[in-house]
């Protein structure tokens, strides 16, 4: 095996220094590449500065075969990296008449005229070639030299990555720099532990010696990505041994790939040919977006019902009263009548229902803050769960979405066959 | 003034540099550190591999005087920073048995003994010392060393921020490491782009050389970071000439500091002593979701409802069957009728509405995808808005709610007096 690409990424920008904007370029780039099995070996985040962006690029270009760069090249005035680079390359920056056309023909339809400040965004270098920006009137660059590739590209996000997967990709892929085909595979799980995951997967890591597992834990889920850097484990070879990650995972395994919780209930419905209405209070919205975030998702999510107050519980879900007075909001009784209430009132055949407090505020001796209940209506049977969380309100609403929608998946499978008979007795 | 504080932050983690995770702790920290007038001048993401650590970790303590670094504390087998660092400083690390003792404690009331792969995390750097871990088992590290700092956090976000605040602030404030008073003024606008907001503000830029100003462009917000690197303009001088932008960016402008667009809306609503109802389609319980982050949303917020079916609009909005007919769901038509329906049917003061297409289905010639209406439903009058965006689902999403709450601000403030003399007249 020919020795490993090694790519670097820089993003320019005081802003991700200073806690304006998250480096969102680096886990979408390294996302990108790691698909076709090259990985970022480092990345840089550096001010707009000179001196800094020349130190910065020429210790990348040093030592890395692939440099991509993120930001720096828009119209105001803090954006000096394109002149930087050129210098610390020593190559020239030429005028390219043609980039000029493309923002004019791009400003004059939004009905605006060429400004001197989009001048040098009309430059590319000596030898280079410019990428088409669809998006923004920046276009990205590409040199290659001295067995080298720099690839710049502009920093907002919605120009970046149609640049990144129209033009960029495909460049590389054609110069033979990354791969055609997929290099992972990932196994998703929820319910378990960091350690208590890596427990589990033991005998397979004793097994297979030159299998590479990385875990990444992300609320109450854990990722677990099996590859091979030395290339001595095939990908049929990952995927079976994927299989058997599955198999020792038991219930917590979730899926192959990056489907979240939402889209996995998602199928598990369609499959099913059923309809999911949602009801919430603390999550205020929150479960609703997050499985309407999923493409489709009118298929089978019919809608859901923020209710913030009493008043809105009783109106718009039908919760009785005397639950209300009885237990509160913020009980699994009201929960339960919060699912019932919402497939019933919008014609579905699951309710899902959040309710807790997520704070600052609220809470009393029985019920503290972070204290949710989850409740479910099915075809098959009604039930309750509850939990409670430490951490912030964004927090607390972030892991109950996930509690409710692992909640929905674990049900839906156990009951498996008796939903599907219970679906096709009805159809 | 004395020479500022070279601060570089280093985030070990391969998973960052695959697209597994955000690297949401840099944000976080450089967002603490400038806020007290200290930016990071520079970010290494790394592997988790000890020639790439120690690579990286004696190029930051050659360089800079406070180096923070997180991740790679954890029990898993992939986390060996703690031991390349010590070796990278030629420092032994120490066993310290009362990190023993806090683990076994925070283990036991989970049900859990000491597992062997605790054991390195009881470890610290030899003259150094511990932070307490409130929410997980790996202790924080810092060393003082040749008038240089160290400070190593644990990876996992909830574990890193309470440390944070808790201990490594206070601790760099009193060894004067950073100030104790805020440093910069951030002004947030809305409406207009990056370079418009430049154009605007080039007479505040011609007039204060010494002023440094960072924009940040996120979605229909850009702001703009007001502050003075070379410490001639005092805090004082710096709130007179945000006052001044303020004034030369007229309705454009937002706020001062970090507050939501939807926190705007809740304080105007909030000043009125207004409700508010939300109903919405395309948009998915996003709107609400964004609405109800702001702590204390249950004040002004008393629902939503999310209605992904005609079905659910009438039912539950009483949206009438002859506009859906007519005009169809994703109408101007329509959206007024929901922003009504939903004040009507959770009697609310105000009603705000979204309706579109998100894609990537839907949408037809006269309302392609990307198509979305809004309406407004107030004490004063009635009002629909329609826009069209470009971009894939979860950036309609995300654009349609900062449109609807900016939008709202903005009516909000036009009608100030009609709608707060309407309010007195009715409480």
């Amino acid at each position: 095996m020919s020795k490993p690409l090694s790519v670097e990424v820089i993003n320019f920008g005081d802003e991700l220094l200073v806690g304006i904007r998250q480096n969102t370029h680096l886990t979408y780039i390294g996302e990108q590449l790691s698909q076709y099995g090259v990985p970022i070996c480092r990345c840089q985040v550096i001010r707009d500065e000179a001196v800094e962006i020349r130190r910065a690029f020429r210790e990348a270009w040093e030592r890395s075969d692939l440099v991509i760069t993120t930001g720096g090249l828009g119209p105001t005035s803090d954006d000096m990296t394109r002149e930087t680079v050129a210098e610390a390359l020593g190559v020239d920056l030429v005028f390219e008449s043609e980039v000029e056309l493309t923002i004019k023909d791009r400003l004059s339809v939004l009905g605006r005229s060429l400004a001197p400040h989009h001048a040098k965004q009309c430059f590319r270098f000596q030898g280079g070639e410019c990428f088409h920006n669809e998006r923004g009137t920046a276009p990205g660059l590409i040199l290659a030299a001295a067995g080298k590739t720099l690839v710049m590209l502009p920093g907002p996000t919605h120009e970046l990555k149609p640049m990144f997967e129209n033009y960029v990709l495909p460049r590389l892929q054609r110069e033979g720099l990354i791969g055609e085909d997929e290099a992972y595979v990932q196994v998703r799980t929820c319910g378990l532990g960091e350690s208590s995951v890596e427990q589990l997967l033991k005998p397979l890591m004793a097994e297979h010696d030159a299998l590479d597992v990385a875990f990444c834990v992300h609320y109450s889920m854990v990722d677990v990505r099996l590859s091979c850097r030395d290339g001595s484990i095939c990908m049929q070879q990952l995927k079976v041994i994927a299989q058997e990650a599955r198999h020792l995972l038991g219930d917590d395994f979730v899926c192959f790939g990056h489907c979240s919780l939402a889209r996995v209930v998602y199928h598990e419905l369609r499959a099913l040919d059923r309809k999911l209405a949602i009801a919430e209070s603390c999550t205020g919205g929150a479960l609703s977006s997050e499985f309407t975030d999923v493409p489709g998702a009118s298929e089978v999510f019919v809608g859901g019902i923020v209710c913030y107050t009493n008043d809105v519980k009783v109106t718009q879900l039908g919760v009785p009263e005397s639950i209300l007075e009885q237990h509160g909001a913020v009980s699994p009784e009201c929960a339960i009548a919060m699912a019932s209430g919402a497939a019933e009132r919008m014609c579905s055949d699951y309710g899902l229902s959040v309710t807790g407090f997520a704070g600052p505020d609220g809470g009393n001796s029985s019920h503290p803050v972070g204290t949710i209940h989850f409740g479910y209506h099915s075809p098959v049977g009604v039930w309750c769960k509850s939990v409670r969380y430490t951490g912030g309100r964004l927090d607390v609403k972030a892991r109950a979405v996930q509690t409710a929608l692992d909640w929905m998946r674990r049900k839906l499978r156990k009951y498996k066959m008796e939903e599907f008979l219970s679906s096709e007795a009805e159809h």
